[in-house]
């Protein structure tokens, strides 16, 4: 298999995840996050998204929503779906995200973690499109959270944090699929 | 009801669409379209995002699907999700979805079309965000497409045709949430 080459990737974790009452869960794999996300990392040049969860059930699962697409008849019917679902690597937690994705580069990978509230010492989307430009060289793993957000222990440890996305008002709830087609725009979009 | 007050809005199509052979088909409704582009409208401050099907069945469906979250257990469950879908307005053709807009405004509703193809005579979104900007009372409508995309007719009656969302290659299939998302963030996201 060829190593990723291109120096951003997406994480999708679904643990250590908050649930609505602020309690640490393993979220459950969502069929349209699989799809939508993948689509969009590969329509901006990404080669790799990952899929984390350290339920083998749900890594089962994805590993067949995925494959119905790559070797079933669905490879035949949607060719460029297979082609989006072909940078989908599923993994069991973050360290195994990372490994694969430090295969392709010698600079060690940076974690970047994104969530919806603005936190101190972010970097913005703009520092961070200049960041990739500058540096091909220098691998960007970017962390995205399922349920109501990765956990406080998730933004201790990562390497920056990206300020959120902010909208026209108050109000503030993007679905994880939209805000990484949001995400992956402002990173890598031509206008 | 509070007629609509925001200038630019989102008619979601399920007809007339092209289906993977180029036919013209009525689309089946997606749940998560429904709750992503509602979620997305809301968030980038929009007041009316309206799903359009001829079909009875479909609408019963969108509004059921809508109406758990606005007045079943779903609205005190999920106060957020409420306030994303207090917005959506469910529609059997266009001309109904302009005519309720049009409630909101002296000047006449002018729609845009887009597409994942680039054609001339499209604006651009820099354009497109100004042309918001500058006159408030002048409402616009985007009107996206289900399945593949919307047919040539509905391209040759818009008032405008936006450009296509251009990726990292020549790889762009983009979901229709992920499309509107983005669309949202160009048009009235701030950086």
């Amino acid at each position: 298999m060829t190593p990723p080459s291109v120096n951003l990737a997406i994480a999708l974790l679904h643990y250590p995840v908050y649930n609505k009452h602020g309690e640490t869960v393993t979220t459950a794999l969502t069929n349209l996050d699989l799809h939508d996300i993948a689509r969009a990392s590969k329509t901006f040049g990404l080669d790799r998204f990952y899929i984390v969860t350290p339920s083998a059930d749900q890594r089962t699962l994805a590993q067949r929503i995925a494959g119905h697409w790559q070797e079933g008849w669905g490879a035949d019917y949607n060719k460029d779906r297979k082609a989006a679902l072909d940078i989908v690597r599923i993994c069991d937690k973050l360290k195994t995200a990372v490994a694969e994705f430090q295969s392709g580069f010698s600079a060690p990978v940076r974690t970047i973690i994104t969530g919806a509230t603005q936190r101190s010492g972010s970097i913005g989307f703009d520092q961070l499109r200049q960041m990739l430009q500058t540096d091909l060289g220098q691998p960007y793993l970017l962390l995205l959270g399922t349920g109501w957000g990765l956990t406080e222990e998730c933004f201790a440890s990562a390497d920056h944090i990206l300020a959120p996305i902010a909208g026209a008002g108050t109000y503030n709830h993007l679905s994880v699929r939209s805000a990484a087609a949001i995400m992956l725009d402002r990173l890598r979009g031509t206008r």
